[in-house]
């Protein structure tokens, strides 16, 4: 059988970059990690060995560092896009370029002095084709947890299901959530917190039926509160806080004490739409 | 804005399961990671908080341990598909099902003492809709290394290259791979050790002009050489060994002192295919 | 050659207990990890098979549950203290019991709903042998980072140096630190706020020669300032941020742009002791 | 109160260093990690910002990488003692040098490709103080497990203790070894190789009451058959596989189908000597 290649991409991964923003009274940091992936006629890279079309991924890195540094990194979805664009526009063989930057929050201490906050990751993802630019922006690692006001009951049941209900439970998950945006947001940053809030503020204020449920409240949320947001993918693990039976003990437990599982683990996962935007399979 | 419903799965990640088959003079482990995700009618799981359609997660659990009891794991690919054809000939309300099972291997030390391999670890993913059942058989964390034969020359340059060409490096990646079947293997045991050893033969007898250039060797030897395998998918991190600079000490090095780094890396990524095959958007 | 058993302990380690306290009118959470370990009279059990001494590790499990339920988790040196005593008290074989607790942080959203804080995590542990009681208090994984007011010159020199000398660096480290009490203290929580604060104050207004000098100056600050700690023990990783030469593309980089290595990494490790306490090789 | 410094050290951790023997028709690899701590006459560094006695961490680093050009890795306690003495000899401040070097293993696919064994982590440390010389020697990550021939009954209960006696269960550890010599071995990776068949075979061919009961079989047949070593030091966790109950599916489960578990862990720690040799507190 002959063998041929199909659809590929290369770039380099994980490049760890601070740019600290020394012109103000007090330094500004920006703590990012950047991946790069371009596509493109690389077939005879591939088959032949034939090098010419490849930018090495060394030099991307480069590219990364020296953008920082001319152009600053004040909001993620701009550099992503500053980047995207440039490998597309200078390269011939480039036909799309694909680059994410997720940036890691610190807390000021002093004028130079900061703790990383050990809260979410914010990402954006920024593909480009030489025509349409897709953003998307993002968090990861957001935990959260209600200690009440969460039930799962009236679920199917088969031979196989020993679960009971409960009407009083700890929902705990890790959010994962991108969306995207109709047009570019005017300011990145403000955008980022009112999404943020929205999702935060729906979990603390939904009575869950199910992570599902709270899932839906979660995205609708955003896509009604949230200016030029049109699709929001969540992706939420079930972090099992199991109710310890104390009755051997002579002890009651009345939502109290909880061992803290970590596998397996439930894992839901949906997109919630604007009304009248469909889901878009781009750059997620 | 109104909000909807779009696109979503839920299920259970990581089911730890061991299975000892005890029916044999010396017993056989088979040390399984099972993840299920289940897809269909849940609008108003999401929207309403009626879990009328909902088949616990707990319950998937459930069920991959007694299945793992009454049919045994002899083949992940079997075992992943029993699974997703259970839930969806069962559940009226899942569409589709998507399996993934991987496979922790063991040394055998004695009849009933093992010692775990650390090498690869084999999967499976079997997703099945009622109609179609789609096999994709892989394995991840196979870490390869080639101390010479390897060289990166004639790449594309620009303003921001330093990279100098070498025609003599030290080439290492992580083997992250998936292939699809045209039709069930007779023995998926028997096919996994063909596509295994493509893989690293490939990997060992190719002389390097990028990594690229050894992907695509590596997946045409499996689709040329591997009976019933139509794609092959590799995800190929670059880890980079760097030649430390000993001039400054009066030393010269030939090859022989690396320093392995860590971040940032080349990430190659890339399918081939059998002539006359499409690349095929399934449950990859 | 005859063997024998030496010195020897077993135990229960890294159970997740989350304790939710609901006679508030907002709940209260603590998330903990606990891990037991005992030692004693335990040289039968190993040369012998002889079990009668040993207090399963499952009992443990369950011994920390069932105490967060009757007795709550409110300090955790308190809980530490409390678990090691009834171990000791309890079972005759048990010579010493040596109970860590780590507290993870949360952050109120809500009234029954919470963000995690992914700041430090505090740790407590302690250790009884039947008559003397030892605390030692902690935290880990604070990331602090100075962005200037860090040099580091005059250093020792030989053949193999060629690291140029700075005045003007980042100054980045995880802080990993334990502090002996000379008494329990009256407020666990306040003692530890003291602490916290010391250790960031001081990282932050210290003009820093070193890593080592600013261990030093935090040190001091603690057992300085903080009422009845006697001896703090830090670990602190140097994360190097290595400025990147942008002067092949023609560009300064005057201390912004930083790359942010993984490995290898500084590691500085010290103990600083207030006047007059001796260093103390307890259960640390 | 006034502050004064305490005990101290400080160093580069995880230098990862390939070397590559390229003077044999086939290549040998050589994939290390190595960690220098330094201690000495400090405290004018910490106290006073001095800097002078201060050799620098990537001064170490260099030095690893030199030393491994000139004088090759062929023994990673070799290796970790030259670098011990060096830093000893060359430095008038450091008194004491502590060197950790871990030795990831390779398979040969062909004469200069490889498969990185994920199996254990060889490890050797070494400590010298300008007169005595201690050598440990290890390994960390070995994972075993015996699906028979362990039971655990006839153990200490209480108020707490829920858990059944079984003459039947899955033994499944991850050892982290280390081990004293009596002298310098002629053959380090002999001695290795012995004590690594020492330990499995110990654990394969032990009918075992309980870890503990293991772990001292374990390090009785080290101390009583490899020659030099005088000391083990183990620290066993115990992997918990649980018998999953099948019965309310109609099922029985005669030791067949076990949950995996993460956390907690029992974990056994053990000290097994040689007749005639005391515990030694050095190095480990």
């Amino acid at each position: 059988m002959q063998a041929r290649m199909g659809p590929n991409q290369y770039g380099k991964a994980e490049i760890r970059l601070m740019k600290v923003d020394r012109d103000h009274a007090r330094h500004v940091l920006h703590d990012l990690t950047v991946s790069v992936a371009l596509a493109g006629d690389m077939d005879r890279v591939h088959v032949d060995g034939d090098n010419s079309p490849v930018l090495p991924t060394d030099t991307q890195k480069n590219t990364a560092y020296a953008f920082a540094r001319e152009h600053g990194v004040a909001e993620i979805e701009d550099f992503a896009a500053l980047l995207a664009r440039h490998f597309v526009a200078t390269q011939v063989a480039v036909r799309r370029a694909t680059v994410t930057v997720e940036e890691h929050a610190w807390e000021r201490l002093a004028d130079h002095s900061f703790a990383r906050s050990g809260r979410e990751t914010r990402t954006a993802t920024v593909r480009y084709d030489g025509d349409r630019i897709e953003v998307r922006s993002g968090l990861r690692d957001l935990v959260l947890l209600s200690s009440t006001a969460s039930e799962f009951r009236g679920f199917a049941t088969d031979r196989w299901t020993t679960l009971p209900e409960t009407d009083d439970r700890i929902l705990c998950t890790s959010v994962d959530a991108r969306w995207r945006h109709t047009a570019p947001q005017a300011d990145w940053r403000a955008s980022y917190d009112a999404v943020r809030s929205a999702l935060t503020t729906a979990f603390a204020d939904t009575y869950s039926r199910s992570l599902q449920h709270t899932l839906y409240a979660m995205g609708a949320r955003v896509v009604s509160t949230c200016h030029g947001v049109a699709e929001v993918r969540l992706r939420l693990p079930n972090r099992h806080h199991i109710l310890v039976d104390l009755a051997p003990f002579g002890l009651e437990n009345p939502g109290e004490v909880f061992h803290v599982d970590d596998r397996p683990y439930g894992l839901i996962e949906g997109t919630v739409l604007a009304d009248g935007a469909d889901a878009d399979d781009g750059a997620w």
